[in-house]
């Protein structure tokens, strides 16, 4: 099944500001060989976009990628740094999941939820294989967004209680429940649910309650959770819902004993604890579940992206013991007619067991200790621009200033030259606000990750020169 | 890459009430023939299922397909009366699909949403090429649900306005705002955002309005309509978003003039009219989309399920030039992950392709005209206990009774019993409430749809003498 662009009965590429300049318009294009222009052209045409107006894009084409390298129709190549949107844990097109992929094609893409099917019960019990007893079950969403509406859902019926409590430096997804419980700016244009309450998570760097290191920090952060239970009325709360490592907010780490404090309030109030590992799970910090480095057990876990490196569309939530048993003879009143996908499935399957036997998990820790973070720190001396680095894994950022003192964001201005300047040097980047996260596929190699990681460096370096 | 079941280790199956029951449950498992009993069990042990308690499952295995047939790994087959969740438009495994899918995951299964893609731009292209010039562009979700929820918020944007007036017979999916416009009882356990407000929509086998013929349903339904949306303040109301035709809640079949009714109370306050054609589009009543049987021309329409079959997840919205053009210069605060994913995008392609190149969508206007609205209305003379039928292509209803003149519905144990009789006879049938829906692929053969309805015919009367 050939891609067409161009048509084959009068020959021209419907024009981008008026499509019915190609009398054909309504009938089959033909084939012609895809070029830069001729795919930005065809998508600026008709594809509306995301978190973006519309005019005045200029998009990047990809046309196909490897592991870490993506190319385009005209032989440029990328170093991907950003793993898209920090979800090809697993590089781009790992052949055991695109064998796997087109395996379960052939034998059967989609059947209806309620069946019984295979790649669905073998993805369900891989991905429970990599968490303890507690938890015994997987209801599978299409991503990330729909794993924490229906773990809201579950907290509430569970609890029998309404609000659900988040961090106002957070993402948890773009539907209404999920976009809610957001916290940063995204949630403002889409504020249409209550029971949603926002507080603030430590950030040392830029502390919301005057601490000075990390002990007082974290101190203050408990005291301000139990502050906000209190206030809000402990009976009155399903949920306390979590990035474990907060990600597009800026890969926060967590204080040592914050998550231990926060599961022992959730404890104590009858408060059902829902860690979202959507970004920060699957191998991005070095564990299957970031989680399981602070030595915590949540109630919920929400999961998207790694899970299948994002080949296929799927997310969904690890439901505890207690949670699951607790809908054996209710209904559980939340679905989806793609919910255990097949396709989506077996390419879970295809991908835990790459990262399981090459040992992917594993590498992307020693990635994170022995080049990524010592880099940063290296950096961080060198640079002025650089205020704060901080992360795990292949799970860092790189937090700049215009001022070390004051520690002023680098404003915006700079920082879309810096993002530019990284694609003219041949790297992708996951720039969020004024950091530059360093999320490489799980998979970088030790050359990728220090080929990239000279290339900010070299920016960086510039884009101090220019300000002199 | 084999799916496995069986422990390699100790060659035992994880028990279904203790996985521990296997010493080796954290190794690699290793692959045995699979039957229906091990894929049953690892579901019932694995996997969390919605819209229904835990307990008590005995799910249908389904191993594979191909067209209107189903079957499981014993040799069982089914003639799918369902597709799916009314989904499979063009039926299971189309080999032009699925060699579609192979290719493009051979390419690149994935890639972030802000950048240019080849099958995404043309799969934009396609869809647009099916409605009129009054839509410039496709905004790509994973699903229906999400595809609701970003036309409701591009409607609140454009307007300026909060409220969302929906059917109470509706279903628009299951997250935090799709699941509060949605009307029907699945919103009850689930209504926790503001703005949602519910009317009736016509329904003359159950009137609201005590009318006596569709005329009176119509202009009763029509002038319900523009008191609510004065009795809740016209300045208030962003959206009205219906499915064309309500599907789960009945396959209800709008009166002449009733949409274009809503049409034009949408225009007079300035009112976004939202088309949920995720169930009725892509083929499903005999056109491309079902409000093209009525003569309107909506602001949004949203689809998923029919555009691709299902056979990779990908829902959508489709804009108005003018709300298009309202985001070209303000950022669309809305967005995801897979948007535009290229895996689902191909599957598109492929779809609109093959159903323009085979005519399945003129076939299933043919099959509804020639075949099933004929059938039903044999049905209704023959069979008493018939109390409605009514539909267009292949989208149809048999609502059934206990009795005609008080038209009280068949009960659910009934019901239970029909389901299973006409699975026993071999076909799997989509059951709502005291409803039977025929929806079968819109590939259906005459042959399979008179085999089909047949079957359904001997299961009602079968039901119907036990009865006596």
């Amino acid at each position: 099944m050939a891609l067409r662009l161009a048509c084959k009965n009068c020959d021209t590429f419907p024009c981008a500001r008026d499509r019915c300049l190609c009398p054909c318009f309504k009938r089959r294009l033909a084939m012609t060989t895809p070029t830069n222009d001729s795919v930005r052209q065809l998508d600026q045409q008709y594809v509306f976009h995301s978190w973006s107006a519309q005019e005045g894009r200029h998009p990047l084409v990809i046309a196909g990628g490897k592991g870490c390298r993506l190319w385009d129709y005209e032989g440029h190549r990328y170093l991907d740094f950003s793993s898209q949107l920090v979800n090809t844990n697993i590089g781009a097109q790992h052949p055991k999941v695109i064998e796997a992929i087109k395996a379960q094609a052939e034998q059967l893409t989609t059947i209806a939820p309620a069946t019984a099917n295979l790649a669905r019960g073998e993805a369900a019990r891989l991905i429970l294989s990599h968490v303890s007893d507690r938890f015994s079950k997987v209801f599978f969403t299409n991503a990330g967004a729909d794993a924490n509406e229906n773990a809201i859902r579950m907290a509430r019926l569970y609890t029998g209680r309404d609000k659900v409590l988040s961090s106002y430096r957070s993402y948890h997804g773009n539907t209404g429940s999920a976009i809610c419980a957001t916290g940063d700016w995204r949630r403002l244009p889409n504020d249409y649910a209550r029971g949603h309450v926002h507080f603030f998570t430590p950030y040392l760097y830029r502390s919301e309650f005057n601490a000075a290191t990390e002990e007082e920090e974290c101190a203050a952060a408990l005291r301000h959770l139990r502050r906000i239970i209190e206030c809000e009325g402990p009976s009155t709360i399903a949920a306390i819902l979590l990035e474990t490592i907060p990600g597009t907010a800026g890969i926060l780490m967590p204080p040592e004993g914050y998550l231990k404090g926060v599961e022992a309030l959730a404890r104590e109030f009858g408060i059902v604890l829902i860690m979202d590992e959507v970004m920060a799970g699957f191998g991005r910090t070095g564990r299957w579940f970031t989680f399981q480095h602070y030595g915590i057990e949540p109630d919920l876990i929400t999961f998207a992206k790694g899970v299948n490196s994002g080949y296929v569309p799927a997310g969904g939530v690890i439901l505890s013991n207690e949670i699951s048993h607790f809908f054996d003879n209710r209904m559980f009143p939340g679905g989806l007619t793609y919910s255990g996908h097949p396709l989506a499935m077996a390419a879970i399957v295809a991908t835990i067991t790459a990262m399981e036997d090459e040992g992917i998990v594993e590498h992307a820790a020693r990635i994170g200790d022995d080049i990524i973070a010592p880099a940063l720190r290296r950096l961080a001396e060198r640079c002025p621009i650089v205020g704060d680095v901080r992360g795990k894994g292949v799970f860092h950022a790189i937090e700049l200033v215009s001022d070390r003192e004051t520690r002023a964001p680098l404003p915006a201005a700079q920082m879309a030259v810096l993002k530019a300047d990284l694609l003219a040097r041949g790297m992708l980047s996951f720039i969020a606000e004024n950091r530059i996260h360093v999320v490489p596929p799980c998979v970088v190699t030790v050359e990728e990750a220090e080929e990239g990681l000279a290339i900010i460096e070299a920016a960086l370096t510039a884009l101090a020169r220019s300000q002199d």
